[in-house]
């Protein structure tokens, strides 16, 4: 009778938004509804549009960071620009903010425009309201070649599935600091949570080659990802356990902090890294061009499989895992 | 030694911003930096972009409403647009929401996609997040001609000073609602507050007609943004309190509210009208062209004065007047 929101999950909420855009807009109006980012034709390439929104109580494990947390407001802007193979132009700011302290805004506005330099993304705008807590809006703007814009969709049957670097550390660094405890020795994992950094060259050499089928970015975690290429795609995908790049200090912090290392890498989240899929000739000439690890192969349905390390085959679901057989 | 960002205001803390990106960025980089909407190169033509985020608490006088809530989300984007003289082009969601009934969030999103319609501007991307407010980030897309595109600064002592309607409107229909008071009779305001329009044809033939020197829109207030142009131009401005064009309702409801009309015209914001200056000529020629009502003329700096209706000249702050001269 009275439905909420909750019932559905954000996927669905977000395909019910764009179900209820397509049944008025006509779909070369809405090319990018459902991808990473918007394309908006200009001429001889693409513009890619991008938004994201970051709040001080949700989004920041450490909000006493003023300057990273402007850092990642840009980063996870421009991860949606490196999942469709863009080059950044610019970067616009919405802020809503309480009462800071101005050192503190300053911080934050000089993480912001140091993120800005390093994905060469200058700052052409903004808007400043007042607010309880702090919210961070982000839009990017980027260019695409139009026959090399990376989608979800195009992925077949047979390709290989691979990802950019290795998983589970931002997941890993972010709940150390959320647990409080010692972060000695765990410097890469933190900086990766705090600091992430986007993958926009190798999404450029992904678009540039022309060779790649489908490609999103992993920051709402793996699995969720792995997902997304399926169903643009009509596929199936499957993965193995043995071939998963976990980052070298994943185990050890999921030890101390009583979790499932492979959890954190398939299903957390906060890895900044790129997933795709390639024909297999395809793969291995990318493998020559930037660091890449093929993870599993895509195929005819069936959803999401893993094959663990012992060869038993489980169904992967968006969140959690099912035994599907025995072995 | 513990500034906060209070003690500078929002004009002086988006000042901050911009002068921190200006150290950064090459000015050809940052262009439209300051004004209401950024612009990108994209080839003959600009693309403009812009981003404005409403709160629930802060933004919406009556937060019952969900469809007007999403309407205003898009008006506000594309007023921007019209500042610009640009013809939009799409539109890009950013929301953070409460476990909101599923038909409240449906009737937001009509909304969104009602003016989205309205502006035929298609929504082609967006993101969602949980929060304990409803918060709304839209960015709308648009475009204009490089020689025709509208700016805050050109304005040139002589010009006339101009709006496109009547003022006080917006401001005093959220007063109204605000107040909980017997809305009857007044349904022309509370409209205007709720589900304002965004002036986009008036700004594309202001664009077009090429007489226009600057312009903005008085979202802000129309004292608040004749500073703006007056800063951007390095003018000065005077206005006449005989010729503003109140709107009819605006001294009934400031008396029923106890409030000075003039004050809800010249500083509340919510008017979605456009300012603007041209030389008497092109004004007279653009008078035929649409609605328009000269309230003044660009001067050659000292600030913003108001002469009313007794012959008194007034200065005028952005927040505020104070007495210049007894007459």
């Amino acid at each position: 009778m009275h439905d909420r929101i909750s019932s559905l999950g954000e996927k669905k909420l977000i395909s019910r938004i764009i179900s209820r855009a397509r049944s008025v807009f006509g779909s070369s109006e809405v090319m990018g509804l459902g991808d990473d980012a918007a394309l908006i034709d200009a001429g001889e390439e693409f513009l890619v549009l991008t938004s994201d929104l970051l709040l001080e109580t949700r989004h920041f494990p450490d909000p006493g960071r003023p300057r990273d947390m402007g850092w990642k407001t840009v980063t996870v802007n421009m991860s949606d620009l490196a999942a469709m193979g863009s080059r950044p132009e610019g970067f616009i700011l919405s802020v809503a903010l309480p009462d800071l302290e101005l050192e503190f805004f300053d911080s934050l506005m000089d993480g912001v425009i140091e993120a800005c330099c390093h994905y060469q993304a200058p700052l052409i705008g903004g808007d400043t309201n007042e607010a309880d807590e702090i919210i961070l809006s982000g839009t990017a703007i980027g260019r695409a070649g139009k026959d090399r814009v990376l989608l979800k969709s195009g992925a077949r049957p047979g390709d290989l599935v691979a990802v950019t670097g290795p998983l589970g550390v931002g997941a890993a660094g972010t709940e150390l600091i959320l647990s409080g405890r010692d972060r000695g020795g765990f410097e890469n994992a933190v900086e990766r949570s705090l600091r992430p950094v986007a993958r926009i060259e190798e999404g450029l050499i992904l678009a540039e080659s022309g060779l790649v089928s489908s490609a999103t970015d992993i920051t709402d975690g793996l699995v969720s990802e792995l997902g997304e290429l399926m169903d643009a795609s009509g596929t199936g995908m499957r993965i193995y356990e043995e071939r998963l790049p976990l980052g070298r200090e994943v185990p050890e912090i999921a030890s101390i902090l009583g979790r499932d290392p492979l959890e954190l890498a398939l299903y957390y989240g906060e890895d900044f890294e790129l997933v795709f899929t390639a024909p297999l000739t395809g793969m291995e000439e990318l493998s020559d061009m930037m660091e890449l690890h093929v993870i599993g192969e895509v195929t005819g349905g069936g959803g999401i499989e893993m094959v663990d390390k012992d060869g038993v085959t489980y169904k992967l679901h968006v969140r959690g895992y099912e035994h599907l057989s025995p072995g």
